[in-house]
C-alpha cells in the first residue's frame, strides 16, 4: 500500500477532480486499496475475541487534535492508519463471544450491498432525489406494516404508495420513532377543535387550556426504554409525566397498577395521552401484555404504542410470534431492523395501524414536499435520510420467513439452553428468565446462596442487602475484567428483583442474537467468569463477611 | 451471476449459518458477485444521464407485495433484481448534469470506507460498542467546532474528550441538528429555579407559568428551512411561534423587522427564546447578516443558532469564509457534511460553542450512559448511531483544506459564471444571485422581457402578474421536461422577489456543488431550455396574449 492515486501531496484542480471519478480499472491503485481494506475487514471480523482492551485515554491520544490538516493525505496512508488506530481499536461487535449488547453479526452480503446504497447516494426525503428508492421504502414499511397489523389485501392496494398516507415512518433508530409515534399521540390527541388551531400551530399551554386538562401524561412499565423520556421532555411534556408503572415478578407491566394510576391522574385533571407497551424491555428482555394494555387503552381511549424495537423481530418467527399477541391492536409500534433483522446500524421504523394518523405532523415546503406529492419527507420527524431500507428489503427477501424462523428460533432456544446451563450450575443465580433471547444473572457462590436463603426465609432485609451488596461488587469486577481480557463481553445492569424485595441488584446481561454463538462458548463464558471470581480473593472475603 | 453461494433454496441451519460467516477466498461467490456489483456501479455512476423517467406508478409495481418471501433467494438473483429494477430507476446524483440539488457526486475512496464502517457495525450511542469511533467522533466534532469557532488550544485540550461535556453532536441529518439546538435552548431558557425543577422536568406549560411568560417566539427569516418549523411543533411551542421576518431584496433577513418584532413581542408578554440566522438559504443561498443577528441576540439574552447546514462548508475556504462572519458568536451552529462536504448522506452535526450547552439535554440509563461516562448517546437527541463520523474524518483528512480550499472556491466561482452566462443571455432572467454556489433563474423570452419593464415602469401591478403567471407556467413545463428526458436536472422553487412587488414567482434553482460539472455542462442546460421553451407554443402563445 505505498502506492497512490498518481496525486502529489499539494492538491491540484486535476488531481482534485480525479478522487471524483469512478476508477476505470480493476488494478487501479484505489481498486487494489479496496481489496486490501477488504481483505483487513475479512481479518478483523473473523478474529475471536470480543475486543482489544486499550485504555481509552491512550486511544484519545491518536485523536486530539482539533486541525484540519493543510495537505491532502493518500487513501493509501489514511488505510494504513485508521487500520492500525481505529480498526484494531474497534468493538467486535460481530463475535461470537460478545453477547452483551443488541449489536449482532451480519450477513457478509449486506457490505457490498452498502457500498452500493452509498454510491448511489439517494436521499429519501422527496422522490427527485430518490425515484425508486420511494416505493421500495414504501413496500418495505408495508412488509412491516402486515408483519405486526396483517391487514387485509385491499387495504395495501389502497394504501401502501398513496400520496398523504404512509404505513410508517423509516428513522435512523428506535429514539426517534418512539419520538414520531409520541409525536403523532399528542397532535391528534391536541387537534384542531373551533378555534382553537391544534398543538401543532398554537403550541402546549394553549392547547392544555383550551381542553381544560392540567397536563398530559404517558403511562408505561418502569423497564421502559430512556428515549420515552427524551420523547417526553423533546415534546414539552415534561418528564414527571411519564409515570412508570411496577412491573410483576416477570419484569411485565402490572396493568391492574396503571389502570389506577389513570383513574388517579384523571381525578386530578391529567389526561392520559398514550400509554405504551414494551415488547422486549431493554434490561430484561420481557414483554408486557399487550392484549391487556390494548384494552385499557380502549377505556381511556388514548393513544396505545408499542415500543418493540428489540423484540419486533420475533413476529418473523411463526414458532414464537404469539409472544407479542396484542401488538396488532397498537396505534404504532416500533420496530429496529438493526436490531435482531440483522440489518446494519441505522434501520429504525415506526408502523401506524391507521394510514392516516401521521397527517398529525404533516409539512410541506415550496422547494420539495409539495401537497399531493409522494415524497416521504412530508411526513417524517427526520429530512435528508439514506436509501437504508434496501438493506432492509434485502434481508426480507435473501434471508426470507424461512431463513428468520431459524434465526429467531435459535436465538430464543439458545437464550433458553443458556438459562438452563445458569440454573444447573451450583455457583451461577439466574435473576430473570428469558422470554426472547436476553437473560440476567449474576455469580454466586454457594456459600452465598445458601446465606441469601436463609436471610429470605428469615425476612432479614437488612443481612440481604449486605449480601447482595457483596455481590454487587462482584458482579461488577468479573464484567469488568471479562471485558478487558477481551476474550468474551457481557454487559452489565441493574434491576430491582422481585424475590430480594425490590432492592437493587447489579446482573451480569446477555442478548443471544449472534447465530455464530455456539454452546460451547456459553460454557466457555461461564467457567471464565467461576475463574475470575476465584482470583477476586478480597472482594470475596468481603462477602464471606456478610454472609455470616 | 447464475452461481450462489451454495445454499440450497430452502433454508437450513448450515447454510444460514454461512451468510454470517466472512468469504475466506476473493474468489468465492460472494466476491464474485461483489466484483460485479461493483463494476455495475460503476457504470451506473459514470452514465452521463442525470435520471431515466420512467413513470412511478410502472416503478411501484414491481414494489406493490407487502408479504415477506416465505423461501430465501439466492444473493446473486436478488442483485440482478435489483440492478434491474432499483438502481436502474434511481436518481443519478453524482451526475455532473444532476444541478438541482444540494446532493452531488461523491469521493470514490469513501465507497470501501463505506463497506469497512458498516462491516464493523458500530454503535457510537456508547463507548462499550463503539471504543476508538467514541474519541475519532469526538475529534470530528472538535475540528468542526475549531473551524467554525476558532478557539485556543487549551480550549480543546479541556473539553474534547471530557465526560459531561460536548462540544456538538452528530445527528442523521440537519433536521435533528436544528431540533436538538432548539432544544437545548429552549431547556436552558426554561431551567430549574427556586422550587421549579425546569421545563425537562415539569414540562412547557408549568414553565411558562413559573417564568410569567405568554409563549416563547423563535425568529428567523421568511427563508429559514421548513425544519425549523417542525422543531417548533416538537418542542410544543407551536408553529405560530415561530415568527418569519422579511427578507431584503437579497434574501437576507432584514434585522431592523426583526428587532422591531422582538420589541412588540415583548411588550405582549412573550419572551424570544433564540433568533436563527440562515447561513445557505435553501431556496436562494443567501448568507443572514449573523453580525447583527448576534448583536440583536446579546440585546435579547436569548439563544443565537445559525442554520448552516448547506453553507458551512465554505468555512473550509480561506477566501470565502468571511462569507459567514459572526457564525463564530452563535450559541449553536447546524452544518450537513453531505452537502458541500462530500460525505454520503447521513452526517448532520450541530456544535456548541459552549461544551456544557447540552447538559440541558442530558438523560442518564443504568445500562448505559452511566453518569461520568464518555458515552457520546447521554447528550444527543438519537440514541443508536452508526459511525458515520469516520467518512467525515476520512474526508477532511484525505482532501485536506487545500483540497477543499479547491473544491469550495470552485463551487462558488462556477455560480458565479453560470450568473454571467444567464445574465448575458438575451432569453434568461437572474432571479437570485449566487452568494455562494446556489443560484435561481427562469427562461424569459424578450418579448416578455420588454413588456414586464413597461409593466413595472408604469407601476401596473395586474399587467406584472399576468405576465409572471405566463411565465410561471412556461418554466414548470420546462423543469418538467427536461427532468423527463433525463439528460440534465434543475429543481424548481417559488420565491417572491422584491422586484415583482414580492409576488410569487416560479424560477429555477440550481446548486453548483459538484466538481465534474462543467462550463460546457451549463451552456448546454441553457441551450436544451431555450429549445424546450420553443417546443411549448401554447404557454408562448398565452404569454404573448399577457404582455399586448
Amino acid at each position: 500500500m505505498t502506492q497512490h492515486h498518481s496525486r502529489k501531496a499539494t492538491a491540484s484542480e486535476a488531481t482534485l477532480m480525479r478522487i471524483f471519478t469512478v476508477p476505470e480499472a480493476a488494478d487501479s491503485t484505489l481498486g487494489r486499496i479496496e481489496q486490501q481494506l477488504s481483505r483487513d475487514l475479512a481479518g478483523f471480523l473473523n478474529d475471536s475475541i470480543a475486543a482489544l482492551e486499550k485504555p481509552l485515554s491512550d486511544i484519545e491520544e491518536h485523536f486530539a487534535s482539533v486541525q484540519i490538516p493543510k495537505a491532502p493525505r493518500f487513501v493509501s496512508d489514511y488505510v494504513d492508519d485508521i487500520m492500525a488506530h481505529l480498526v484494531a481499536q474497534s468493538v467486535h461487535t460481530a463475535s461470537p463471544s460478545f453477547i452483551g449488547h443488541m449489536t449482532s453479526a451480519l450477513p457478509y452480503f449486506v457490505l457490498p450491498l452498502s457500498k452500493l446504497m452509498v454510491g448511489l447516494n439517494q436521499n429519501l426525503v422527496k422522490i427527485e432525489t430518490s425515484k425508486a428508492f420511494t416505493p421500495l421504502e414504501r413496500q418495505v414499511l408495508g412488509m412491516i406494516h402486515h408483519l405486526i397489523f396483517g391487514r387485509e389485501a385491499d387495504f395495501y392496494e389502497q394504501w401502501l404508495h398513496s400520496a398523504n398516507h404512509s404505513l410508517g415512518a423509516f428513522c435512523s433508530g428506535g429514539t426517534v420513532a418512539n419520538i414520531t409515534a409520541l409525536w403523532i399521540a399528542r397532535n391528534n390527541l391536541l387537534k384542531a377543535d373551533g378555534n382553537f388551531r391544534g398543538v401543532s400551530r398554537e403550541g402546549l399551554p394553549r392547547a392544555l387550556k383550551h381542553y381544560g386538562w392540567q397536563d398530559l401524561a404517558i403511562l408505561v412499565s418502569e423497564r421502559g426504554h430512556y428515549s420515552l423520556g427524551k420523547a417526553v421532555d423533546l415534546l414539552g411534556l415534561g418528564r414527571d409525566n411519564i409515570i412508570t408503572i411496577a412491573t410483576d415478578a416477570d419484569n411485565k407491566v402490572d396493568v391492574a397498577k396503571m389502570r389506577a394510576e389513570a383513574a388517579r391522574l384523571k381525578a386530578e385533571g391529567i389526561r392520559v395521552m398514550a400509554i405504551v407497551g414494551v415488547a422486549g424491555t431493554t434490561e430484561t428482555g420481557n414483554v408486557d401484555p399487550l392484549e391487556q394494555l390494548a384494552d385499557l387503552a380502549k377505556e381511556l381511549d388514548c393513544h396505545f404504542h408499542v415500543d418493540a424495537a428489540w423484540g419486533g423481530a420475533t413476529l418473523l418467527s411463526a414458532k414464537y410470534r404469539s409472544l407479542l399477541k396484542g401488538i396488532e391492536r397498537a396505534d404504532s409500534v416500533t420496530i429496529d431492523a438493526h436490531k435482531q433483522m440483522y440489518v446494519p446500524m441505522g434501520a429504525g421504523m415506526v408502523l401506524f395501524r391507521n394510514p392516516a394518523l401521521a397527517s398529525a405532523i404533516e409539512h410541506h415546503a415550496e422547494y420539495i414536499l409539495r401537497r399531493g406529492s409522494k415524497d416521504l419527507g412530508s411526513q417524517t420527524l427526520e429530512g435528508s435520510r439514506p436509501g437504508m431500507a434496501m438493506l432492509v428489503h434485502a434481508c426480507l427477501q435473501i434471508i426470507g420467513r424461512e431463513g428468520y424462523e431459524i434465526l429467531i428460533n435459535n436465538s430464543l432456544e439458545k437464550a433458553r439452553y443458556f438459562a438452563d446451563l445458569i440454573e444447573a450450575h451450583p455457583e451461577f443465580e439466574l435473576v430473570s428468565a428469558p422470554e426472547l433471547c436476553l437473560l440476567t444473572y449474576r455469580y454466586v457462590p454457594s456459600f452465598a446462596k445458601a446465606a441469601l436463603d436463609q436471610a429470605l426465609a428469615e425476612g432479614n432485609s437488612g443481612r440481604v442487602n449486605a449480601i447482595n451488596e457483596g455481590l454487587n461488587a462482584l458482579t461488577r469486577a468479573i464484567q469488568k475484567t471479562q471485558r478487558e481480557q477481551g476474550k468474551s463481553f457481557v454487559s452489565r445492569t441493574r434491576i430491582q428483583p422481585a424475590r430480594y424485595l425490590r432492592e437493587t441488584v447489579t446482573v451480569f446481561r446477555v442478548v443471544l442474537a449472534n447465530p455464530l454463538t455456539t454452546e460451547q462458548i456459553l460454557q466457555d463464558v461461564l467457567a471464565e467468569q467461576c475463574e475470575l471470581a476465584a482470583g477476586e480473593t478480597s472482594l470475596l472475603a468481603d462477602l464471606r463477611a456478610a454472609c455470616e
